[in-house]
């Protein structure tokens, strides 16, 4: 796949996974390790499908389709820019059979999807709450890091909408919203059932939160060990074999 | 304090810190390390009022008598002769002036105590489901353990009503029902604002979360370091700190 364009400013970055690559805009938005860490966490039966919510570059996807035997990865993103180039890196890996991208808006989930018809749902929402960035700022980078265009809560709708009874829904968040995106989870019957911390050094605080809910589930939630990225000589051993992907 | 008779099968123990003592029954139900924690993660203000639902052998107010400058603390305790043993190890330590132990059901809240009138509200719950013990089993260590007086709920439910508005619920919970305790504290419009995970070792998934709820506060939890209790050489600096009750 190489009579893939690339636009000016645009640049080709290589993934260091299974030979996969992905078209970045460093003046626009560049995935992050947190996207990483939450296709480490999600998983999926064989053959199953999976939905991400504001899928950004699609790394998710890629890493996902990668990761997993899942059949159908669908991407929704709301920036137009974004999602044609998200397709074109789609292309570049030659995954156009497994991976759609779709542009809309998830506050539209309703319309968009059907009910109940995704094994799993991912999503890596906005941060941070719209007051806290520059308001007249409709970047790329701050529409998918601030509550611009959508809520937590408009996520957390999306997703228990089109996942399935009994289907996984996964984020990635940070501490200091983590509460409400439980309370998000219960108020729409996401049951939270496993969760895993992310922390740089033993002492440090979590600097994000991975959850997965279950819908209509039985309480119960099973919290594993922290994942640790750093130690004196640099990435800690889970975290390079987390960020090659494997289990 | 000499003067406070033993029972047949008690024991005065030492808790080491402060001259305290603490009068136990082996063959009953002796406070644990989650007690000594909660203690130590809960706060109040100078000359504020504290209540402990379930208090048991009244740990966590001799432990908060010493730690605080509380002026008044309350526990409330379901079982008769519990409750007078705390009620003694209260004597004993010479707080009948700041301590009351009371002898009641924590589901009868609306009747014992005035709404809004604790700062601080501290509750080391049953972590049990009640099927989970034999049934027939109404010993004091299973009823402090199992939910067979009171569930989950009931204790939200009364730490919700007890405390002030802007006041504090310092609650520890097993991981596997912290997903509960959350959902119960949102619906009693408890807002989680502080949360330490407790583990042995920085590879271990935790123990015990102490969470700190505040009754009507905006949104937005602040997550520490998780406490580590053990290395190679037995108790950690931070472990061995923490149960002499040093912040």
């Amino acid at each position: 796949m190489d009579n893939i364009d690339l636009r000016p400013g645009e640049r080709l970055d290589d993934l260091q996974y299974r030979g996969l690559k992905i078209i970045q805009d460093p003046a626009g938005f560049c995935f992050g390790s947190d996207a990483v860490l939450l296709a480490s966490f999600s998983s999926v039966r064989p053959g199953g499908s999976v939905l991400d919510l504001g899928t950004g570059t699609g790394i998710l996807l890629l890493l996902l389709s990668a990761r997993t035997k899942a059949s159908r990865l669908v991407g929704l993103e709301v920036q137009h820019a974004v999602a044609e180039r998200a397709r074109r890196s789609v292309a570049w890996n030659g995954l156009t059979e497994r991976i759609k991208i779709m542009e809309g808006d998830l506050k539209c989930a309703k319309s968009l999807f059907c009910p109940n018809s995704f094994d799993l749902v991912v999503c890596n929402p906005p941060y941070g709450k719209a007051g806290h960035s520059f308001s007249g700022d409709s970047s790329e980078r701050n529409i998918a890091r601030h509550e611009v265009l959508c809520t937590l809560k408009d996520c957390v709708q999306a997703a228990a909408w089109a996942v399935k009874a009994s289907g996984r829904v996964c984020f990635v968040i940070p501490p200091l919203r983590f509460a409400e995106l439980l309370a998000l989870f219960e108020a729409h019957r996401l049951t939270p059932k496993r969760l895993r911390t992310v922390q740089a050094r033993p002492q440090d605080s979590p600097s994000v939160i991975l959850v997965e809910g279950r819908k209509g589930a039985k309480p119960g939630l099973s919290w594993g060990p922290p994942i640790l990225l750093l130690e004196n000589q640099g990435m800690t051993e889970q975290a390079r074999r987390l960020y090659h992907m494997e289990p």
